[in-house]
Formats: C-alpha cells, sequence, structure tokens
C-alpha cells in the first residue's frame, strides 16, 4: 500500500464540476413512414468534450480531448500510465492554470504539475509515447480555429440532401458487410456511401479513428478528395477527431449510430457539415445543418 | 477532385490481409442458476490489434494501435488527417519494412513513408500533434515486453477469487451510477469495485482511457495503489491501453461489457491478470486466468 501524502486539490476544481453536459438544439426526426417523416425539435443533453492540456513545469506534454471533471485524477492516472510518477508523493502540486476563454472566463483546461525533487521527465529517448503541442490551445473554440483554418474544402457549400429514410437504413448497410464483427462481436467499422445510399468502402478496426483513416486514406489512394456529396457512417460516437476527419476529406455528412460531443457539434456546425447521431432506424437526431435532410435548417 | 496517380502498393500487402481476427480459449460461464454456473470451454474468435508504426523517410512519426489490414490506406488516411499530406501525388511511394517476429515471419508492422519532392514533414512547433516513440516497437510482443518491464506490481501473484455471479452483476451497478450517460446516451465509464462488489468509484468521460485514467488517479491520490483484490469495470472494449493501464495500477481483474482484443488478451496471459469480456448478466466470458473466477485455469 502506497503511504504516500494525498494531492491537495484546490477548492476552485470542485467548481467546474457540472460542466459535464451541455444542451444543444436538435431535430428529431422518425421515419416510420418514409413518405412523410415526423419531425420534432428539442434540445438534446450531450456530453461535453474538451481538450485538456497537461503541462510539467510549464512545459507542455500533451493535450487529451475530455470529460471536464476530475482533471486532477485525470492527470495523475496518465502520468502513472506513461511511467513518469508512482505514488501521489512523486507529484509537488497540481494546479489549473487559470487561462480564459474569449468571453474571459476561466476554461479549467490546463492542468499544471510540478514533480516532486527527483523526479524527473524521462528524455525523448526513453520515453514511451508524448504527444507534444503547440498550436492545439487550451479551448474547444482554440482547436476549431485552427481546424478551421486548415481545412482545404468549402464543406459549408455542399448542398447534397440525403432522403432521411435513406440515411437511417446506413448502418443496417454498414452492419451487413462488416464481416469482422461477426466473427468476433468487437470492432469499430466506417462506411462512405453516396447520398443515394450505395456503399463505397467499408473498414473495420480496433480503433474507430483508425477505421475512419482507412476510408479517407482509400479516397485519397483513389483520387476523390474532396469527397464531395458522401456520406460517412461510424458504428461508434461522434466525437470531435471524427468529425475532423470527415472535415478535412470534404465529406458533408457525418452519421454515427451513438451519440455526439459538444466539441464535435460545434465543429459541425462551424464549417458547415451536416453532424448526425444515434442513427437507429426508423430514428436518428440532426445536429448541424439539417438541411442535408431536407429539414430547414 | 484530385487528378493525381494512384499510389502503387505492392502485392505482399495483400497476403496479410487475413490477419484481422485470431482463435483464442476462452471459458464462458453462465450464472443464471447464480450457485451452480454454467461452464463451457470453447475458442473464441477476437479481433486482431497490434501496433502498427508510421515512418517518414525512416524516422518514426507515431505509433498507433490497429487491426492489420489496409495499412497504407491508415498510413494515407493518418497523415492527411494530420496536415502532412493532401494528395496522393504527395507521396512517393509506401512500404511495409519487412521486420521479422520472433519466430522470423514478418511482421508487417512498420510502414515507410517517402514523401514526394517538396512535400516535407512540419517542424515540432509546426505540427499538430505527434507522437514520439523508441521502445514501442514492431510488434504486440515488443510493447509486452516492453509495459512488462515496466510494471511494478505482481499482479500474477494476486489469490483475489471473485464470485462469476457478482462479477456479472457489476456492469449493472455501475450503470446506476452513470450520471452522465442517464442525460446523454453516451459516454464510457469505469468503476472500481472490491471483489466483494462494492462499488469505490466510478468516472465518466467520452474517452474509455480517460475514464480509467481517472479512476487510477483517484486512487493514487488516495494512496491506494496497488490495487490488489480490486475489479476494474469498463463499458466499452478491453483495448491493450487499457489492460495496460489495469495491470501497472496492480488491478488483478478487468471485465469490459463489450468484446477484448487479441492483444489485451496476450498481454493479460502474460502478467496473470484476469480479463473477463462480454460481461452481460447472466454471462460473461473469460480470456484468461479464470482461476480468479473459481474456474481453474
Amino acid at each position: 500500500m502506497d503511504t504516500a501524502p494525498k494531492v491537495h486539490i484546490p477548492t476552485a476544481y470542485s467548481d467546474q464540476m457540472g460542466r459535464v453536459t451541455q444542451r444543444t438544439p436538435a431535430v428529431r426526426i422518425d421515419v416510420s413512414e418514409p413518405t412523410t417523416p415526423n419531425v420534432t425539435r428539442r434540445p438534446d443533453t450531450v456530453a461535453v468534450e474538451e481538450p485538456m492540456e497537461i503541462r510539467v513545469a510549464g512545459t507542455a506534454l500533451t493535450v487529451t480531448m475530455r470529460t471536464p471533471g476530475d482533471d486532477f485524477d485525470l492527470t495523475l492516472g496518465f502520468l502513472h500510465a506513461e511511467g513518469l510518477i508512482h505514488t501521489s508523493s512523486d507529484v509537488r502540486q497540481l494546479t489549473h492554470c487559470l487561462d480564459e476563454d474569449e468571453s474571459g472566463s476561466p476554461t479549467y483546461n490546463v492542468v499544471d504539475v510540478s514533480l516532486a525533487d527527483g523526479v524527473a521527465l524521462p528524455t525523448d529517448r526513453d520515453s514511451r509515447a508524448f504527444l507534444t503541442t503547440s498550436a492545439c490551445g487550451v479551448c474547444g473554440k482554440t482547436s476549431i480555429d485552427a481546424l478551421h483554418a486548415s481545412g482545404r474544402y468549402a464543406v459549408r457549400e455542399d448542398d447534397t440532401v440525403v432522403d432521411p429514410a435513406i440515411l437511417a437504413s446506413l448502418p443496417e448497410l454498414l452492419r451487413g458487410r462488416q464481416k469482422v464483427f461477426d466473427r468476433t462481436g468487437g470492432i469499430h467499422a466506417a462506411g462512405l456511401f453516396t447520398a443515394a445510399g450505395s456503399l463505397l468502402v467499408v473498414r473495420e478496426d480496433v480503433g474507430r479513428h483508425n477505421a475512419v483513416d482507412k476510408v479517407v486514406g482509400w479516397a485519397i489512394r483513389e483520387g476523390r478528395l474532396p469527397l464531395t456529396g458522401h456520406v460517412l457512417v461510424v458504428t461508434s460516437r461522434a466525437s470531435f477527431e471524427l468529425t475532423q476527419k470527415a472535415y478535412l476529406a470534404g465529406i458533408p455528412v457525418l452519421a454515427a449510430v451513438s451519440a455526439p460531443s459538444s466539441l464535435a457539434i460545434q465543429l459541425a456546425q462551424e464549417v458547415g457539415l451536416t453532424l448526425v447521431g444515434f442513427v437507429r432506424a426508423p430514428r436518428l437526431t440532426v445536429y448541424s445543418e439539417s438541411r442535408r435532410t431536407g429539414i430547414p435548417t
């Protein structure tokens, strides 16, 4: 049993524990009657996703996309898994840098770690796997702005419309082509469809981001970028990272079988991408640019 | 439309497309009759997870855990999402380094990228987020060996036994404490239990690895490491990374609601950790060290 003293947690920390969910406008579509879909507009509650930067003695070590709350525990657990600390006595202090967002509110998205005397960061050659970072900043807005600047394709101008009844049917079509899922019951998939519902390519991977990378890589190899007029279907939740990959490939519609995160929705709204979640026939929920499902935004 | 020529794919690539699933011994337990669990031993098919290293001109850029197959598409998609390439003409050649595993078979786990003339790697300060790597090697065995060496706790020697009927009940207990899931329908959770089924701590996050880091960070802060005699329950699949985090915290039993990956199982077997998958009452499947569920291994 580790007998080290407990790490002091400043009270400011607990003040923002509630910032783990967020209300967002949503359009629910039920295509039980395919020719006359039932449309309901009401706010939906989604899990917050925000970047958190871990700094050691002021130097950025990593940025992870996480749900706010328990940030110091997340930091300790991360440092432990990376082999940097073994007990709480290896850490002298944890503080939230009080950086501010554009409205002047603290973001609590940077945690600074002071290691105890004698506990050193490994050099690059000793370390296992670290993210280095610069532009990737301290709030979701920063991340979106950086990404927006690097996007090459005007996704917002894509006028594709997908019949919501077709959209609702795509996960089942994808499922029918998931060979590895059939055998293992546990692997992610990403599928690229035309707006008319034709499946172009399916990729499966234990990592959902890998499945999407494989689909986009296929499109790059085939000389098909930008993927104007296409729909990307993922069997997972829709994170910021997946939405980013869809946007950068010029895909106008991302449809996820499970829930979207707050930052995925914010990014989709910002770049004009249609983000659809909980696509489970006969229902689906549209979080941005519903015009591409034939519903005025 | 990108009119760049298609990237040449060497034929060796397709030769190993089949290595995406793997057979593994498994013990299925049905606790419909809690006092007399029904036990079946038969092999299970799981999705393969293996590390893949991407090198640009011989220099390691990143290591990602992925399911083998479509490695060149994965590489192209990754480089594209990172802003390193925009079309296939930015890449001159993709090759698998023919590194070998301990049996002398090629691993196909390193992809070397030659960029076209004039396409440069950004310097560290321009780049968004890159993994640097050294020890993390070219096959699952390398990763496990590196990790095994860094583990501080003798998980194998932990004699904890958990009643399978209790084990099967834990996801439901965890679910009852998932406040964010209740409101959003989409967030991961990790929960730490005693062997008797008492819940100590629950953490929710959009990232399953973050949820586990938060639990371990809590335990570090509380001075509870190693977590001998405890059970970690995750609402997701069991990846190599989650199994690694459990092992490094000295947790003897990892129970996942969904499927385990091949490398998670190999790691669990190597370090003597009990890995349980598809924990969905009244059933569960044990992939390693079933002795801790009262079934001889």
